[in-house]
C-alpha cells in the first residue's frame, strides 16, 4: 500500500474542503448569524491539517487500483467527518452520529435527514448542508483531477473507483480534459438553472440551495415542506432540471460536439425517458382510479417521479399518502435510478439495459444451444468482464440491502419503513415511505441503524466496490 | 417444434394423473363422502383423453431443449388444470381461478391457499390437495423418466428444465437409474416419516397429509391452525423431516454409497445448516429482547425456520405477530430457500454460495488485476456458463418479483402484504405476512393478481426459464 500517496490525496481533499467552508462562513456574515461564524475557525484548522498532511509529495508516484479504491472511500469519509464538525460544535446537531448521518447524506447526494424542521436552522448551516450536495454531485475527485496533475494516466484508477456506471466514458482522450469538461458542463447547467429560477422570482438563497440539491441530485430542502411551498413554475423548472441532471453526461458532450445522431441513439437515455414516462402514466392512472382522496395535479406526479428516479428526493406533496401502486412504482424507480455517468444514484438504467440484453441472449442460447451472440450497447460490443462486474454488483447490492434491512428491523419499526429506509439511502434518494416518508425523518432509528445507513449511502454513492475494498482485510495485508 | 412428441408426453402425464385421482376417490368411499365420488368420473375422462392424445407414438423421436422446456411447463399447467376440475365440479371451490390457484399451489409445492377454513372440506378433497404436493415434490417428470424410456439420452433436456438447481447432479451414469434412485429415496423417506408419525399417535389421515406436505415441501394442512394443534413430538418430527427434505439428495446418495467424507464436505449442505442455525438464533434472541408478548418456545422457532427455509410453509404459531426482526429474517430465508437438488423452493443455497464466491474472486481481481482465479465448488471448477446462467437468473427473478409486486399493488393492499405474497408464491413457500399471514389466506386478491401469482408459483417451481421459453414468441416461430 502506497501510504504516502493516500496521505497526500486526503490532505489535498481536506484543504479543498476547508476553502469551500469559507462560503457558509460568508453566508453567516451576510445574514448576521453568530453561530455560523464557527465555519471560519473550522476552515482554518482544516486547512492547516490538510496542509500538514499533504506537505510532502509522495516519494513513490506509483499507485494501483487498491490505492485508488481506498483513497476514494477514505476521501468521502474524511470529508463527511470534517463537514459534520461545525454542526456538532455549533450545537445545531449536537449528536455526532446524527451530524455525520446528515453530512454523509449531503456529500453522497442522498438528502435523507434526521432533522424534523429545517426552518429552525441558521441560513449558513442550511447553505453548507445544500452545498455538500453540489460538491458531492460531481465527485470531489473531479476537482482533484483538475487540480493535481501528479498521476498522469494513473488517474484512470480514481475514475474507475468513482465513476457512476459500468462505462468509464471516454469523452475526450485525456483524463484531465474529461474532468475539466464535466466540471464546466456541471457549472454551466447549474448557472443556467439559477438564472431561470431567479427569473421566475425565487429568492436568491432558496434558488442557490435548490440548484445545489438539483445539480447534485441531492434533495435537501430549506423549507419544512421541501418544494411544496413554491410556485408551479418553479416546481416545473426543478422537474426539468432534475431530469437533465439524471442524463448521462456523454449525451451532452455529443450534443455540444454536434454529434446529434449518436446522442439521440444512446440506448440508456432512451430507456431513461421511457421508464420515466411509463412511471408517470402508471401513477397518474392509479390515482385516477383507486386514489381515494382527490388525485393531485399531473405536474406533482411529473415532479415526484423525476425527483425519485433521479435520486434527488425533493417533494411537493406527501406521497406517502398516495395509493399503494403509486408508492410501489416510486420504490421501483428508486432501484432503476438515473443514467450512468450522471450525478444520480440507484443501480443505473444502463445496468438494467445490460441485464435485459443478457437475459435475451441467454434465452436464445437455451433455444439454440449452438448460437453465439454478444451483448452490444450503442453499437459496441460490451466486454464480458464489464458484464460480470455488473452482474456481481447486482448480487452484492442485494446482499447489502438485505443485511441492512435485517439490522434496521431490530429497532422494531414496520417492514415498509425499514425496506424503504434502506432503499432510500442505498440508492441515495432521500425520503422513503411510512415513518421515513417525506413528512417525517430518520431520527427515530437507533445509532447502530444510522451507522448502517451511513455505510449504505457511501456504498451506494461509490458503487459498492470502493467501500468493500476499504473493509476487506486483504487490502491491508502486506504484499497482499 | 416437435408437436408429436409434446402431445405424446402431455397425454402420458394426463393418464398418470388420472390414475392417481383414484386415490381421493377411494378416500371418499372410505369416509362415505358423496361429493368425493366425482373423482372417479374425472379420472375416467382424463384417462380417456390422455390415452387419445398419447395413442400415437411420435414419428420423429428427435427433440431439443426447446421441446424440453415447453413440455415441462405445459405439463405443470395441464396437470394443474385437470387437478382443479374436481374442485370446480364438486363446488368445493366454485370459482375456476381460485381452484386453479389452489391446485397450482399444490403441484408447485407452494401451499398458499385461498380457503379460509380447510376443516370444512371433505376428506377426499383434502387428500387430493395434499397429494398434489407429494406428486409435485419430486417432479412428475421423474415418473415419466421411469415410465417412458423412449427418449434415451435425450431426457437430459427434461432434467435440465426440471432440475431444481444449478447442477444437474450426475448421481448415477444413466438417467433412468437416477430417476429410479431419487424416486426410491423419496418414497422410503416418506414411509419412514409416516411410520414415525403413526408411532407417536398421529391419526393415519393427518399423518399421510403431513407426509405429503413435508416430503414435497408443500405445506397444505388439514386443520385450520396448520400444525398448531398437534403434540410437540409430532411438531418436532415434522421440523426434522422438513429439514431433511430440504437437503440436496446427492447428500443421501453419497451417504448410502458410504462416501461419508464427500457427503459431509458438501459446501451447500454445510451452508444450509449454518443459515438454519443462524436464523433460529437471531429470531430467538430477537424474541427474548424486543418481543413484547411472551416469547414462544424455542421449538416453535426451530419449526418455523425449518418450515419457511425449506419452503414448506406449515405453521405452529401465527408468526405474523412476531417482532419485526424475526419476521424480516423469515422473509430473508424465503429467498435463500433450501438446497438445489431437493424438493424445496427459493433461489437455493447453492446459488448463493456461487454468488458469494464470484464476489470474492471479483474483489481479489480488483486488488490484483493480473490474478486469475476460478470458482470451485466441492473441489470441482464451476463452468462459466453455469455461473452466467445463475447470474442472469438472479436478475430475471428480481424483475419477475418486482413486476408481480407492481400488479398486486393495484389491489391497494399494503406493501408488506404484497411484497410477502409474491415472496411466498415465487419461492413456493405458502403463507406470507400481514393479510396473507399464517392465520389468513390469499382470497382477498383480485383474479388478475391471482393469475400473476399462479405464474409466479410455476416460474418459481420450474426455475423461471421453462416458463419464459413457453411465453417467448421465438419459441413458436417456424424454424425459430
Amino acid at each position: 500500500m502506497n501510504y504516502g500517496f493516500i496521505k497526500f490525496i486526503i490532505g489535498c481533499v481536506i484543504k479543498v474542503e476547508a476553502l469551500f467552508m469559507l462560503l457558509p462562513g460568508i453566508t453567516a456574515v451576510i445574514y448576521g448569524e453568530k453561530t455560523g461564524l464557527i465555519f471560519f475557525p473550522c476552515a482554518a484548522v482544516f486547512f492547516a491539517i490538510g496542509h500538514l498532511i499533504s506537505y510532502k509529495k509522495p516519494k513513490e508516484p506509483q499507485f494501483y487500483a487498491r490505492e485508488g479504491f481506498v483513497v476514494v472511500s477514505l476521501s468521502w469519509i474524511v470529508m463527511s467527518a470534517a463537514g459534520a464538525l461545525p454542526f456538532v460544535i455549533g450545537k445545531i446537531i449536537p449528536d455526532p452520529v446524527d451530524a455525520l448521518f446528515e453530512v454523509v447524506s449531503g456529500f453522497t447526494t442522498t438528502g435523507a435527514s434526521i432533522l424534523s424542521n429545517v426552518e429552525l436552522l441558521p441560513k449558513s448551516f442550511l447553505f453548507w448542508r445544500s452545498f455538500t450536495h453540489w460538491l458531492g454531485g460531481m465527485g470531489i475527485l473531479v476537482f482533484i483531477l483538475v487540480l493535481l496533475p501528479i498521476a498522469g494516466g494513473q488517474s484512470i484508477h480514481l475514475i474507475r473507483a468513482e465513476s457512476t456506471g459500468p462505462q468509464i466514458g471516454k469523452l475526450v482522450p485525456r483524463m484531465q480534459r474529461t474532468a475539466k469538461y464535466l466540471y464546466g458542463m456541471y457549472l454551466s447547467m447549474s448557472l443556467l438553472m439559477l438564472a431561470i429560477l431567479l427569473l421566475f422570482g425565487m429568492p436568491l438563497f432558496d434558488a442557490l440551495c435548490d440548484v445545489f440539491g438539483t445539480a447534485g441530485t441531492g434533495g435537501f430542502g430549506v423549507r419544512a415542506d421541501s418544494m411544496g411551498g413554491y410556485s408551479n413554475a418553479i416546481q416545473n423548472i426543478t422537474t426539468i432540471f432534475m431530469l437533465l441532471f439524471g442524463i448521462n453526461f456523454n449525451f451532452f458532450f455529443l450534443l455540444s460536439a454536434k454529434r446529434y445522431k449518436e446522442a439521440f441513439a444512446m440506448e440508456e437515455v432512451r430507456w431513461y425517458f421511457v421508464i420515466y414516462l411509463l412511471a408517470c402514466l402508471g401513477i397518474w392512472l392509479n390515482m385516477r382510479t383507486v386514489g381515494g382522496e382527490e388525485a393531485p395535479d399531473i405536474h406533482h406526479v411529473a415532479f415526484q417521479v423525476s425527483s425519485i428516479m433521479t435520486s434527488t428526493g425533493y417533494s411537493t406533496v406527501d406521497f406517502d399518502h398516495w395509493p399503494v401502486f403509486a408508492k410501489t412504482v416510486l420504490v421501483g424507480i428508486m432501484f432503476t435510478g438515473a443514467c450512468a455517468g450522471s450525478t444520480g444514484g440507484g443501480l443505473k438504467v444502463a445496468r438494467f439495459v445490460l441485464y435485459a440484453k443478457q437475459l435475451h441472449i441467454k434465452m436464445s442460447a437455451l433455444l439454440h444451444p449452438r448460437s453465439v451472440k454478444v451483448v452490444m450497447l450503442d453499437g459496441h460490443k460490451v466486454d464480458n468482464e464489464v458484464l460480470h462486474t455488473a452482474n456481481v454488483l447486482f448480487f452484492v447490492y442485494s446482499v447489502i440491502f438485505a443485511v441492512s434491512v435485517f439490522i434496521l428491523a431490530w429497532d422494531n419499526m414496520d417492514f415498509e419503513t425499514n425496506f424503504t429506509a434502506v432503499a432510500a439511502t442505498l440508492n441515495n434518494i432521500g425520503p422513503g415511505l411510512g415513518k421515513v416518508g417525506p413528512a417525517c425523518n430518520f431520527s427515530g432509528y437507533s445509532a447502530l441503524s444510522k451507522v448502517v445507513m451511513i455505510f449504505d449511502m457511501l456504498a451506494g454513492r461509490l458503487e459498492v466496490y470502493p467501500m468493500l475494498v476499504l473493509l476487506a482485510p486483504a487490502t491491508w495485508r502486506k504484499n497482499g
